[in-house]
């Protein structure tokens, strides 16, 4: 079934947000086995919103509009949807009732604006939205269908996960089903090489590789009349990959790899600690990012200064000047002094330029990551050559965490 | 004078990438004073291009395409602007001769679909493009005019800096100045309401309202004959919009607020240290993301259980044990912990529930932060009534990030 999307809202045609929900639907509609046929951006503008309406039903049965749900008076996308498909509005008692706990719950004073968003067409299929106080809803007439979002991509994407996805389902005539392999240590490139025998001639299931800096993944889809189908076929072509990587895939279901460490902490019951200078708590965050792993991490030492390398973690001042702030002798010792300060199990550290800038005689991009696991220890030398500083603090994460899912694993070298 | 943008190519219709080329082209449309009405993606299908190029042109004169010039088959832009424009093609003697230089400097062999992108339409005014093989051009028929780019970012913002700009004021009827005013501690409901005076009847500068969680973000935006008059008008009415909002107002030019505790910071010359729990480290990344925060931020002490606060900060455990480890109390000692540990001259805490579990008798979303500022030493109560952990960390940093501004700025009540 073929589908058209349709984003509303000045601020994308004055370039001041990125389209970035039509990117998500499109994957997601794609992945379901619909064909996403046009992308449509269109301003607060009831006229104009309603004209691309209808150039989008001349050839697409379902249209996928996201912003312009909100209180305001700017906000005009379900008015003019029910507009279009000759459907009244009623007030979805609901919905009210949510408001008002919103507010109340937040104690505040809800203005009269809002009550705009507990009116919905007559006939829909509402999404009631736990995320937000807009709800979304699905609107069907004369085979054609409308389904309406609030902008926020959170709220848009919690709604679309949970009511949109199962409505849909069922105007999808292929089903689709894929998994995601991700893995670490191999380049793009490289992966392609390995598996060259394997993708050669390939038509379903389809292999795709996706690279984000420093790791690498791999997506294995197949489109048939059956789920079952799809699923045998993915998992068949996965046994034969794994036979090529095996050894660098950390996640046959597309997990993160913090996700994945904080599984092996459980797992084998250990508690990790970090010290960090150049990811400024990054680790922590990305750790700490998954429920539950209060009972596997401890802490972390964010030390930004020499000061306070020596101050809060008893790094020796002597060290620091000898050999460098940003060398793998303090990283060593930042390790050291994280294990023993937190009585964890397993620590990890870094010391290092995130950039634009570094010190005399160093390039932004160069870090050392320091750990320690039972009686391993050592220290990991990066350079991204890079100066961008967002970049480098990601890529330097990602080698943490892949330090301590080689260390969990017995795979580092 | 009124622009289409039209984005070609089925990756993104897939949700591969995102649209990075329309955000850019319409920020900078706007600055030049054109009105960006529509963008339209469509994939690699000459039909359905030339179909939107139709629907552009029916109420917009100028039709931008990025994407589908480069030298394989499905690059198929160029045929079908110069087939609707009614133009033959010629073969670009520099085009060949900057095709042929570029492959022997980099020694690879030149495959012959590589000149394809020798031909140009007859009569276009082309780009020619040093960061790339494919070059752009400007092609303008009965009034109408199609200006076309390549579709990787870095070839198409060379090209529109280097060439298409230039071609484009010639077209530019009026100029663009705008400002976004950043606000924290009020809703975008509250916002509309309160600014209602303003806002009613407001034809030129233009407001528009933006919200993120817990923030809102205020556009205010003129066009004028010159850039002056339209700097003029937008100034005059911050003035006005400053008399309602002002002490919501913590940037007047679009800055983060972790951005503008860091400058504040450093026009201080004042440290800043935190305590962080259930962020896990996120406060102290928010702050690190800023170049040269270095010198104003000297650590973050990610305390994730309760025995590491009373190891690293000295907690005192009976107080844990009463007051319970998320507790206004403890908090304050974190925060108190902190400035001591630290040396710093201020110092923020969190201790929280992200959800999306919280301990008997507590509900996901609540949270204490403790602050120190010289004599100045408190703790604000967040509640947030939701289970979303994402979502709540973010919240809970911004908060931090709002307390240390107030301090700064003598706001704090």
């Amino acid at each position: 079934m073929k589908v058209s999307i349709i984003t509303v809202g000045t601020e994308l045609l004055f370039g001041q947000i990125i389209n970035t929900n039509a990117a998500y639907l499109s994957k997601q509609l794609n992945l379901m086995g619909f064909d996403v046929m046009y992308h449509f951006v269109v301003g607060d503008n009831a006229k104009r919103l309603e004209e691309k309406l209808i150039d989008a039903y001349q050839d697409t049965n379902i249209a996928i509009l996201t912003g312009g749900l909100g209180p305001t008076q700017d906000d005009i996308t379900k008015e003019v949807v029910a507009e279009y498909m000759g459907a009244e509005m009623y007030m979805d008692e609901r919905v009210k009732s949510d408001l008002i706990e919103f507010f109340s719950k937040r104690n505040r004073r809800m203005t009269d604006n809002n009550l705009k968003q507990t009116y919905l067409p007559i006939g829909c299929t509402p999404f009631y939205n736990a995320t937000g106080t807009a709800p979304g809803f699905a609107l069907e007439k004369d085979g054609k269908i409308a389904i309406c979002f609030p902008g926020p991509p959170r709220e848009m994407t919690w709604l679309f996960e949970n009511g949109a996805r199962q409505y849909l389902e069922h105007y999808a005539d292929k089903k689709m089903y894929y998994k995601v392999l991700r893995t670490v240590g191999i380049g793009e490139s490289d992966l392609e090489t390995v598996l060259l025998p394997v993708i050669d001639g390939q038509t379903d299931p389809t292999i795709a590789t996706y690279a984000k800096e420093g790791e690498c993944a791999l997506r294995i889809a197949s489109q048939r009349t059956t789920i079952e189908d799809a699923k045998n076929a993915v998992d068949e072509l996965i046994i034969d990959i794994d036979r090529y990587i095996g050894e660098y895939i950390y996640s046959y279901n597309n997990k993160e790899i913090n996700d994945v460490v904080v599984d092996l902490l459980k797992e084998k019951n250990l508690k990790l600690s970090s010290a960090e200078s150049a990811t400024g708590g990054m680790f922590a965050t990305t750790i700490t990012d998954i429920p539950g792993s209060s009972s596997v991490f401890i802490s972390s030492y964010v030390t930004y200064t020499p000061e306070s390398k020596i101050n809060d973690l008893g790094i020796n001042g002597e060290v620091i000047q000898e050999k460098g702030v940003v060398s793998p002798e303090v990283a060593m010792d930042m390790a050291i002094a994280a294990i023993n300060k937190s009585g964890s199990d397993i620590a990890v550290s870094i010391t290092g330029y995130a950039g634009p800038d570094a010190d005399e005689g160093h390039s932004p991009g160069e870090a050392y990551i320091g750990y320690v696991y039972g009686d391993r220890q050592g220290c990991i030398a990066v350079n991204t050559s890079r100066s961008l500083r967002d970049w480098n603090r990601r890529y330097f994460v990602l080698m943490m965490q892949k330090t301590v899912y080689l260390l969990l694993t017995d795979k580092m070298q």
